[in-house]
């Protein structure tokens, strides 16, 4: 079991979501890291629909999840956290330096040049989709991230992942393009398609995803009849 | 000098930009943490009015500066460089795994929480200022980057900067927080105000403001009378 009460390391994460965040939420990143390298955790669980604990901010400026606790350790931020899980296996950040190098870099690509579209275009399919500004910003948008992801594609190419072998910044990237899920931005570009596919399929990703599910289920909301 | 043609780092920036972007390229960034940590670079300049090379874009998957070289590596996104450059000296990055993993936390909060806010204010005042979506968008967009700083603004306290000792995450913070700087989002809260001015106020933020000023300079298009 990857969740377990007694484990080292411990993540963050909400009690339940609605539908359209599920799969969404940022604790499902270091789950999968933690699975690619065989880890266990606990879950610390915050109820998503309330306000935080206060102390909670000492923790995590924004209120965000994950936290990820580590002994003395407190590390916040989605991709400090999967760099930290990252450092303890070749699998996920290749010893050579080039390689390494390369794995940091497309995360950062992932979470500061990706990323900030998707979360853009997250705001006006769902939060403000009825407002007059997420109508006419919409197709500019859109355009923008196109051509930012034809540029994606085509450094993929035909390799399987973006540095071939599978690595951090896969979890980062792949994470990041699901995020336009109900969109066929991602999909109409076919090897963009297979790449998020072929992550989805790692069993770490399935066992991550199924976990995160499982706990949303097991914290669904009473129905008031 | 920190620019020397014949340094083993090598930092690609523009040959010149037009006024609202000068000291706000993202070669200032490595710039900066380069000077902190007393290693000279070579710069390779790149025509920002012009379209890129079609082989830069094997460097770089979006067209963009920076990237850097070093020997046989070759590094993008600034986030990934400044972590690299931070690496090698513990004013940058402190050897305490609790200071390190925090001031990496803090490194992509700048990045990757309050850079794409940044960057869509900036859109909405300088790219898109005349489109109605930019008009109707900006009033929440501000109410909603006013409360992020607010956190920050908490976190940061009375500290000096955002771990107490000066760090990458500094280096990440303050340039992201000067995107805003035609605005008083920053400035009407006087402790990040002052956390701004006091980065700005360290000599290699100065020195490497300078550098990228006076490339520019260097490079200033003739008019054409």
């Amino acid at each position: 079991m990857p969740v377990n009460a007694n484990a080292a390391i411990e993540i963050t994460g909400f009690k339940w979501v609605p539908d359209f965040a599920r799969g969404q939420v940022r604790d499902l990143r270091p789950r999968w890291a933690l699975k690619e390298t065989g880890l266990d955790y606990a879950e610390r669980l915050l109820d998503a629909t309330a306000n935080r604990p206060a102390d909670y901010y000492e923790e995590q400026p924004w209120g965000q999840v994950p936290v990820m606790h580590e002994g003395d350790l407190t590390i916040f931020e989605s991709g400090a956290i999967l760099l930290h899980i990252a450092e303890k296996h070749d699998r996920l950040l290749p010893a050579d330096m080039q390689s390494r190098n390369r794995a940091i870099s497309w995360l950062f690509a992932a979470l500061n040049s990706i990323e900030p579209l998707m979360m853009q275009l997250a705001t006006i399919d769902i939060f403000a989709k009825d407002e007059p500004w997420a109508k006419l910003r919409r197709p500019g948008l859109m355009d923008f991230i196109g051509q930012r992801l034809d540029r994606l594609s085509a450094r993929l190419g035909d390799k399987d992942y973006l540095d071939g072998e599978f690595t951090v910044g896969d979890i980062g990237m792949a994470t990041v393009l699901r995020i336009a899920e109900n969109t066929n931005i991602v999909t109409s570009r076919k090897n963009l398609a297979a790449y998020v596919r072929r992550c989805e399929a790692r069993p770490a990703f399935q066992r991550a995803l199924a976990t995160q599910k499982e706990t949303y289920a097991a914290h669904e909301p009473q129905t008031v009849v």
